[in-house]
């Protein structure tokens, strides 16, 4: 599997904007469902001290669009103050309405948050690429900070409407510095090899760890993984271990996979919530904002054993 | 064509919470693409008096999504100051965060706009009909209003996340009063067929007027459709002609389903703009918020064209 091919790019990953295991970090919510933000501070700590190289905040899996902007705002600030740093935050800040997404991508790159991960718009389908990239140019062209860097959030199963190559193409063209990067949710590989091909300056984070060693052989800049939630240490293993040289990578790989393929089997956030509760020993974990719903006992069960017979348990 | 059948619901329309031709009204822009307040209250007016029962602010049609909650607040807010009635509003509230969406639903229900239409939560895909439901409950309990009536807003093709006849049942058995109504933008006649059946009691509305005659006759309670705004007195005239029993109802149906697939041979939202821009002699209508974009000038004079040679320039 994964076997090296003719198609490598040997790629200097520190040249890009952002490189190595970013986790989409889960959401913990208190009783009446607002964010809590102890609990957060405290799995974001969490996360990078067990290797993850940073928190995308506020992407599919902190179920960003199931809070407002003000929310979302508060609990940037939060995190700012308790000392998390914000090289090491993504912050996800692609809305519906181009304003929404102005205001968002402005606070947290006065915030000294500069990089950003953007859904295009995501109600109106088929649109075209000069619609959709207009409301990205806006934006930019709103915040107008030149550190800035956006990477592009390519989610067609969820958001319905693609970030196609040519999307990107039209970006990169007209702001080559501030477009950074892609992160590809859509699982099809032929699309991140594409994207790799197409567009060498760009960092190409596959969504999924399935892809991890396959991409770094390819050029990719590492993995946004939500499950990194949960099993962050040996998933960093694997990137270690390419970048060292060092190491049965591709052992290194299957059993991430294997970790993958069980919490596959789930609803992704609530069982990255039900995993982490369990973790913690804290039920507070398993809440989730509607449309979600928590995973039931019997599921809960069943997976926190499965996970155990792998043996990531 | 649509001839009565033998599943006609006779029905007393004036017990519904809504019922009659409604336009979910298009969203005039200034320069910068803010919302043009004046245009609107005076576009607003004109379709009342061309004959509409009332307005839906902020739907598909309004590009509701691409605005904030706060520029849909104000724009609320300056039309109730311009003494448009909220009984004759329907204003769309629904959003992919519940607190969005009660903080709408709030402001619209205690400015007096008592009728809503509410999306489902529509990032996440594939939800459960218990989640969905959950989403809504969180609204009306938060809102707290008994004269609060709520439309649910079934337009699947846009939102990817349908609104079933489970998850209506659902909402409906929790909340018999508030849950008033269902816009089936489906296109789909089964479905609202299945609505008309299933939920007497509820107003069901066409989300377009191919379906208005054919719906009154089996008990719908009008349609909510875009294109009143550009042909409302001709819509009206068919809901006119099937309640007084006078006049050839089929013919004037027919009339207006001609016009209609016209329109639906372009974008609709730009096709609406282009007429109204063509109709007020002012190219400021033309103006979309990204991702849509405006109709070019050649596809504009052609849809101008096709209109008058139907007879409905």
């Amino acid at each position: 599997m994964s076997a090296v091919t003719e198609s490598v790019i040997p790629r200097d990953l520190s040249a890009l904007a952002a490189q190595g295991i970013w986790s989409p970090i889960i959401m913990p919510l208190s009783a009446d469902l607002t964010i809590d933000q102890g609990r957060f501070i405290s799995l974001a700590e969490g996360l990078l001290d067990a290797g993850c190289h940073g928190l995308a905040v506020f992407g599919t899996t902190s179920e960003a669009t199931s809070f407002s902007v003000d929310e979302r705002i508060a609990l940037l600030d939060a995190a700012l103050e308790s000392g998390l740093a914000p090289e090491r935050m993504m912050v996800g800040t692609g809305c519906c309405a181009y304003t929404d997404t102005l205001r968002l991508t402005r606070h947290a790159a006065e915030r000294g948050c500069k990089k950003v991960l953007l859904l295009p718009p995501f109600y109106y389908k088929n649109m075209s690429d000069v619609g959709l990239a207009e409301s990205f140019f806006r934006v930019i062209e709103g915040v107008s900070d030149p550190e800035l860097r956006m990477f592009l959030y390519h989610f067609p199963r969820l958001s319905g409407v693609p970030v196609t190559l040519g999307l990107v193409g039209r970006l990169v063209e007209r702001f080559p510095v501030t477009i950074a990067g892609v992160k590809d949710s859509s699982g099809d590989w032929s699309n991140t090899q594409a994207l790799l091909e197409q567009f060498p300056e760009l960092a190409i984070f596959p969504g999924s760890e399935r892809f991890l060693l396959q991409g770094l052989r390819h050029g990719a800049a590492g993995c946004i993984t939500a499950t990194a939630n949960v099993n962050a240490q040996p998933i960093r293993a694997v990137f270690n271990a390419w970048q060292d040289g060092a190491g049965d990578v591709d052992t290194l790989q299957l059993q991430i996979t294997q970790t993958r393929d069980v919490i596959d089997g789930y609803p992704m956030v609530p069982a990255l919530k039900y995993i982490t509760a369990a973790r913690y020993e804290d039920e507070a974990w398993r809440r989730v904002r509607p449309p979600m719903v928590e995973l039931d006992a019997d599921a809960g069960q069943r997976l926190l054993k499965e996970l155990s017979d792998t043996g990531a348990g």
